[in-house]
């Protein structure tokens, strides 16, 4: 018998346990054509709070009482399909299951001669989210200043590496000193901001930029966001990455106008999807191990253990109790 | 004695006549290097009430007890400057005066095989500002469905006819029945929406754009703006060209927070000011030439006269009492 974890609630507000239920099925048979795949490591990520609504969005909505799926590091245990190779390291979106069978269709083998985890971080989808939103929306000049709101987490922590390395002023916002600490020391960060312990983000934002934001990275959205606003230079970049604040949200939630700001500044604010994005892929992670190997770009990771605490680690980034990528090991 | 029109007051919330001051001044005398100019059509525009504000903003505000100014026709009547004759026409940046002189810094010679006014309007900074949105950031592919508001407006109105020949569906939103059969007899838009008669705005758009917006053109702000991003595509642009419906607002207005819908849709809203782009001004006014010429653009003016009128004709664009471009004739 291998273990599962299911959907079972569609959360109001904030996720809970209740919303997920672990349960025992069968051993996976391998058929022609197909691989079994052995559960290495999961990632947990706040846009799967998005999936868990049943309304339209970028991605389908996750079905109830159904397995859970995110992006995963799965070893092939057996092969039956001639593509892939007993003990290959595969990545890709996976079911949360301690074992399951495969197609092997969009998963991608990865170098073992790596650190695996690196695969669902800096070389996965939240170092190519850092490096393409950048790319595509944020166009950072040398001598601009880059604000980054949760800066301390797997994203933030690689966007402000990357302004760093194309010249910029970095200045991050987080929810501990310890993190503020981490990100200027281990990140080489400019500054940063203590949102939880500062009263006035607008004027705590306007004295750690004092030549103004040309680019936000936002990954929180709400009054951080507008903070921001306050203080951008004409031609401005927004980037729209995420918005953790208001993902638990059960009415829409209301703030100043910006469209006022957007004129005046002459600004852009524009919502990224790193899976828009697909077919610049592959010159992204070559460019990201590059800066890996180089030591210009380090990385956290808040490594849990055990299949069943993959919804408590889910739960916990809503909390902000990860350094950088939140990993289950399996 | 010539007439001269001053800002006395900072309008709170609507400005009103009592925020302008008609005196009468000495007759200008024209010093070496300079012209005298006699104003023959002056342009009032919804963004002058932005510079009546003492606070940064994209362009100098304006001083108090000192002429207003704005975009106008004038001749020249004595030249002591080379480079002007008398009898020449000229468009440029003046100031409300009946008479003034200048050094021709900034002033353009007009075709006078053309109508004057259409340097204030379709070929000035009105057509220029439709045009160069829908280049730099609306980027209409053909097939495409391209929402405007402010329909009847100087700049709605051409961008709505730039949208048909670009291939694109084209719906108005503007403030009475007669507008909105206006812009669809003379200007051949697919549609329109009243909104002063229509309570769900958000269905409204549904129902006129049941393919969904993919390039919204925002000449308003405020509510209209929300229930346009109610129905936008992914992918969409969002053109922040104006927000006349919070320029008098006193307080900072709130409404729905965005960001979640802008993630959600890969979506980019991005403010727009004409003035950002003098450099494209040639190519765009030759572009626009050539369409009129065509018939492919019309335009519609409406001519106040006297010059004491130019206060009232500005506070009119607040209460929707244009067709088109409000110019002055003196």
């Amino acid at each position: 018998m291998i273990k599962s974890i299911l959907l079972v609630n569609r959360p109001k507000g904030k996720p809970s346990l209740d919303d997920f239920r672990i349960i025992e099925e069968e051993d996976p048979q391998v058929s022609e054509g197909e691989i079994l795949l052995k559960t290495l490591y999961v990632s947990v990520d706040p846009y799967l709070r998005g999936r868990m609504r049943d309304e339209e969005s970028y991605i389908e909505p996750f079905k109830l009482n159904v397995p859970m799926e995110s992006m995963m590091i799965a070893e092939v245990m057996e092969s039956m399909n001639g593509n892939f190779k007993r003990g290959e390291l595969l990545s890709g979106m996976l079911k949360w299951k301690e074992y399951q069978t495969s197609k092997g269709t969009g998963l991608n083998k990865i170098d073992i001669t790596r650190q695996p985890t690196a695969y669902l971080g800096i070389l996965g989808l939240t170092g190519l989210t850092a490096f393409l939103a950048l790319e595509k929306i944020g166009k950072l000049q040398e001598g601009e200043t880059l604000l980054v709101s949760g800066a301390a987490g797997a994203v933030g922590s690689v966007v402000g590496q990357i302004g760093k390395i194309k010249g910029c002023k970095v200045i991050g916002i987080a929810g501990s000193d310890e993190k503020i600490d981490h990100i200027q020391n281990k990140f080489r960060f400019d500054g940063g901001i203590n949102y939880k312990s500062t009263e006035n983000m607008k004027k705590a934002i306007s004295e750690s930029c004092p030549e103004g934001v040309d680019v936000y990275f936002d990954n929180v959205g709400g009054e951080i966001l507008d903070a921001a606003l306050a203080n951008i230079n004409k031609g401005a970049r927004i980037i729209n990455c995420g918005a953790i604040s208001i993902y638990n949200e059960t009415e829409v939630p209301t703030g100043p106008r910006y469209e006022g700001t957007l004129i005046r500044k002459s600004a852009l604010m524009q919502g990224f999807l790193v899976r828009d994005h697909v077919k610049d892929f592959g010159p992204a992670v070559k460019q990201l191990a590059a800066w890996l190997e180089e030591g210009k770009l380090k990385y956290d990771e808040t490594i849990r253990e055990g299949f069943e605490n993959i919804p408590q680690a889910f739960l916990d980034l809503f909390e902000g109790k990860n350094h950088g990528k939140m990993i289950v090991k399996v």
